[in-house]
C-alpha cells in the first residue's frame, strides 16, 4: 500500500475553497475529533495541516477560546470531577468569555488526580466516557506510591496517533523512515506516542523498546541491521547508547541515523546534551514533549533542528503561568505552563498545572510556525530545583556545563550536603582521557563555570570512567544528603 | 464508540443469501487478505466466522488446495527465494493439484531464512512485497547469533491482528474483557500478536509488558487496580506472578482473572502445569501459538478450556510431517508441524518445517468446529529431546511429573552428565512444607513416577525452595553437562 498522495489533492482543493480566515477552515479540527486516517500531505510539503499551523495566532485563539468553552460544557457534563470543582469555585463554562476568563479556572493538581482515582476507581471521576469505552491502559510510571491510570478511549487513541504523526512531519520524518522506539513499552506513553505517531505517518516503526538487562548492545546490533534513520528515546539513554556501540566497536556515527527525537526528561534543548548527542550520531536533534497526562504530549515539539520546543496550542492550549496565581506570564517571562487538552474526550485536561518550568515567546511567522515558542524547552521542575546559600539551582543548569567539559566522561553525580548550618554542592565528574597531571586544573576550570552559570561555588571531584551507572531511560543524577529519609528512599 | 453488533445484521444477512457450500461464501477469506475492519460478531455467539470455522473439513481443504496455488503463484512472481527453491526442486505452482502433491513441495528450514536474510539484507528475498511497503520490524529474540528479521506490510500487520481477534474470540474473550499482555514488548511477536489481536477484538488492552527489573510485583498491583480479566504471557511467568503475588500477601485467585493464554513454550496443554495454575488463579487456561515466522501464530489455540489446539488451516496450513520425508502422518500419530501461511504477502512462509513436535487428531464436528485438534498442543522440539540410555526423553514429560508433586517448591533442573560412559539423569527438585525428615521419601516417590512415565530412571535431588531463578519469558531447566562447550555457552 503505497498511499503517499492519497486523498491529499481533493482534500486541499476542497479546504482553499473555503475562506482561510474562518476557524472552520482548520484542517480536521473538530469537536469532537474527527480524523481521516487515510490522509497524508505530499512528502515535499513541510506542515501536515498548513493552515491550522500557520494561520494568525490571534485568529487560532478566537477558535481556540471556542474550543475550550466546548470542551468545558463537555466536562461539565460528562465529568463530575470538573462540575464539583467548579462548582465550588462558582464558574461555569458559560462565563468563559476570552482566554483572560479562562485563566480563572482553578488549576488541577496531579495529587489531586491521584485522590480523585483513589476515591473513583479505576480511572477516577475525570473519566468523561462510559468506563467500557476505555480501550487502552497507560499510566504513570514512578515506581513508588499509588500509580494513576490512564483510560483512553479509542478516539482518543486515535486523534493521539493523528496529533503525534503530525508533529513528527513538522520534525521532516516521512514515510521513507525507519524510527526506532527506544524506551520501555510498558505503561510509559512516551513509547506508544512515538509508536503510534510513527506508524499513523506511514514511517517503518521497530519498537524494540528498552529497559532489560543486555538490550542495549542489541539495540546496536539491530540498528545497524535494519537501517535505522530516526531514533526516538530519552537524551540520557541516547548517550549511552553511543558508549555501548563504541565498546562495541561501531561509531555511532555509522549507524545512519538522520534524526533523534525525545522527550521524558530535559537534555534536547540544554546545548551541550545537544551537542554531545549531534557530535556521537552525526544527526539532526528535536525535542518533544510535555506530560504523559495531556497526551497528545508532543503538543510541545520542535519543528526545526535547533533547541527549542513550539507549543502546538490547538492540540493542547498551554498557558506559562506564574507559579503562585497561576495566571499568564508576559511572553519573554519564565513560569510553569499549565495545560488545557483541545482534542480528549476520554480525560481531558482542564488547566493541569505541571510544575515545570520553561519560559516563551510571543508567536512569529518568522519560525514557520504561528505558535508561541519555548526556546529553552522544559528545562526543569519546580521540585527539582534546589536551593544553596540561597541560589535557586536546577540540576539541568549543572549537567549543561559539566557535559561541555573537554575530557568529560559521560556521567556525573550532583551531591548536596549540610556541614553544620552550611549547604555544599559537589559535583562528581567522570573524567576520560584526562592526564592525571592536569586533573587538579581540569577540575577548577570546571569549579569555574559552575560558580559563573549558578552564582554559587560548587566543589569539583574528578572521578574515574564508568564509575557510574548508565540509565536505559531518565537519569537520576542529585543525591541531597541533607535530607537523610530522601536519601535512604532513593538508594543512594 | 460501542462497536458491537455493527455492521454484522446485514454481513450475517448477505452471507446467508449465499450457497453455504462454495469456497467463496466463506467470511472474509481472500485473496490477497481483505478484512471489514468495522466487523465483529453478537457477544452471544461462540465463532467469528461460523461458516469459516464450522465448515466441513474436505470442503475447506478443496478451498485451502485453491489458496495454497495463489499463494505459490504470488510466491513464484514475488520471492526470488521460492522461486529458486522451486526451479531447483522442478516443481512449479501450477504442478500442485491435490494436497497429497503439496506434500512434495520441499520445506524451508529456518537456516536458510537465515542464510537467505544474510545475502539479501536486511528481510531476504523471501520478501514478496516491496520493502517500502514494509511498515513493521519484529524479530526472532534469540540474543545470540545473527537475528532473523520480520518485515511485515501494513496489510499483514492488519491480517494477523484480524486472525488474532478471531481466534481470542474462540476463546471466549470479548470487549468487555481487559487483557494484560505480560510478554516483552519488544521484538518478540507473540506480546504484539495477543496486543493487536485484543485490541481489534475490542477489549481494553493492557500492554505492561515484562523482563525488566522489578515488574513482576508491579504487575501483581496493576492487575488488582486495572480489574484485569485476562493474562497472556507464558506459562513459566504466569506461575512466577503467582509465586510473587503471594509474597506480596495477594492470594491470585483474589486477581480477578477469568482466563489465561498462554504460547512461547509448552505448559498450558501439559496436565500439572495447566493444573496448577488453574489452581492458583481460579481461571480457564487455553494454549495456543506456532512460531513468529508464521504468524499469525495463534493458528494453533485452543477455543474449548481443555488440553490442546484446534489447527486453525484457513489462516495457516498445518501439516503434521515425518520429521525424515516430511509428508503428512496418518491422524493419531505423532510427527513434525510443517507451516503454510495462507493470508500472508509479506513474508510468506510455505512448508516451513517447524521441528516441534505434536500428534494430531483428525476433524470432528463435536468439538465444535471441524479443524484437526492436536490434544497436547506443541510438546516439544526435536532439539530439546534428548537421548539417555537408548530412551528419548523430552523436557515436558518431565516437567509434568516433578511440577505434579505435593510440596514441589516452583522450580526445578534438569541435569544430563556422563559418568565413565553412562549417562545420568538427575532432576533437581525445588520442596516446600515438605518435613526434613520426610524429604528422601518424598525424592524416592517422585523417582517411580518419573520411571513409569519416561522409561529410564533419574536421580531426584531435593533443594530448598528459591534456590532456583524464576524467569518472566521463557524457562531453560535442562543443563547437558555432557557437552561441556553448551554448558559454557549457556553460562550454567
Amino acid at each position: 500500500m503505497n498511499a503517499m498522495h492519497r486523498a491529499t489533492e481533493p482534500a486541499q482543493a476542497a479546504r482553499s475553497a473555503q475562506s482561510a480566515s474562518s476557524a472552520q477552515s482548520m484542517e480536521q479540527w473538530t469537536w469532537p475529533p474527527r480524523y481521516d486516517e487515510t490522509y497524508r500531505p505530499p512528502a515535499g510539503q513541510a506542515h501536515w495541516f498548513p493552515h491550522r499551523e500557520t494561520m494568525p495566532a490571534e485568529q487560532r485563539d478566537e477558535a481556540i477560546l471556542a474550543r475550550i468553552r466546548e470542551v468545558m460544557a463537555y466536562a461539565w457534563d460528562h465529568a463530575p470531577f470538573y462540575r464539583r470543582k467548579w462548582e465550588e469555585a462558582g464558574i461555569h463554562p458559560s462565563a468563559i468569555r476570552d482566554l483572560a476568563d479562562f485563566e480563572k479556572v482553578p488549576v488541577v493538581r496531579k495529587e489531586e488526580l491521584r485522590a480523585d482515582q483513589a476515591a473513583h476507581e479505576p480511572f477516577g471521576s475525570y473519566l468523561a466516557v462510559d468506563p467500557s469505552e476505555v480501550k487502552h491502559v497507560n499510566g504513570t510510571s514512578g515506581t513508588t506510591g499509588r500509580p494513576t491510570a490512564f483510560g483512553i478511549s479509542e478516539r482518543d487513541w486515535r486523534s493521539v496517533a493523528n496529533a503525534h504523526a503530525r508533529v513528527m512531519w513538522g520534525m521532516g520524518i516521512r514515510e521513507t523512515d525507519t524510527v526506532l522506539v527506544a524506551s520501555p513499552l510498558s505503561l510509559y506513553w512516551g513509547s506508544w506516542g512515538a509508536y503510534t505517531g510513527a506508524e499513523r505517518l506511514g514511517a517503518r516503526v521497530f519498537p524494540f523498546g528498552a529497559g532489560t538487562p543486555g538490550q542495549t548492545a542489541r539495540t546496536v546490533m539491530w540498528m545497524k541491521q535494519m537501517g535505522v534513520t530516526v531514533f526516538y528515546g530519552t537524551p540520557s539513554y541516547a548517550l549511552h547508547l553511543a558508549e555501548v556501540a563504541a565498546d562495541e566497536g561501531v561509531d555511532p556515527a555509522d549507524l545512519g541515523l538522520r534524526k533523534l527525537f525525545f522527550s521524558g526528561e530535559p537534555g534536547a534543548s540544554v546545548p551541550t546534551i545537544r551537542g554531545r548527542i549531534e557530535a556521537a550520531f552525526g544527526a539532526e536533534v528535536y525535542d518533544s514533549g510535555s506530560m504523559a497526562e495531556v497526551s497528545p504530549w508532543m503538543h510541545l515539539g520542535a519543528a526545526n533542528h535547533e533547541p527549542g520546543v513550539f507549543a502546538w496550542q490547538d492540540l493542547v492550549y498551554t498557558e506559562v503561568c506564574d507559579p503562585v496565581d497561576h495566571h499568564r506570564v508576559d511572553y519573554g517571562r519564565e513560569g510553569t505552563p499549565v495545560y488545557t487538552t483541545l482534542e480528549r474526550t476520554s480525560q481531558p485536561m482542564i488547566r493541569l498545572l505541571s510544575n515545570d518550568l520553561t519560559r516563551w515567546e510571543a508567536p512569529s511567522a518568522d519560525r514557520g510556525r504561528t505558535y508561541p515558542f519555548l526556546p529553552q524547552g522544559i528545562y526543569g521542575r519546580i521540585d527539582d530545583m534546589f536551593t544553596v546559600r540561597g541560589e535557586n539551582v536546577y540540576p539541568s543548569a549543572i549537567d549543561d556545563v559539566v557535559m561541555a567539559a573537554e575530557g568529560y566522561g559521560g556521567e556525573h553525580r550532583i551531591v548536596i550536603s549540610r556541614k553544620s548550618t552550611m549547604d555544599t554542592l559537589a559535583v562528581q565528574v567522570e573524567h576520560r582521557g584526562v592526564a592525571e597531571s592536569t586533573l587538579d586544573g581540569w577540575a577548577r576550570a570546571i569549579e569555574d563555570k559552575l560558580r559563573r552559570a549558578l552564582g554559587v561555588g560548587a566543589h569539583v571531584v574528578p572521578v574515574e570512567y564508568k564509575t557510574f551507572d548508565r540509565t536505559e531511560f531518565k537519569a537520576r543524577r542529585v543525591i541531597d544528603d541533607r535530607d537523610l529519609l530522601r536519601r535512604l528512599g532513593s538508594g543512594s
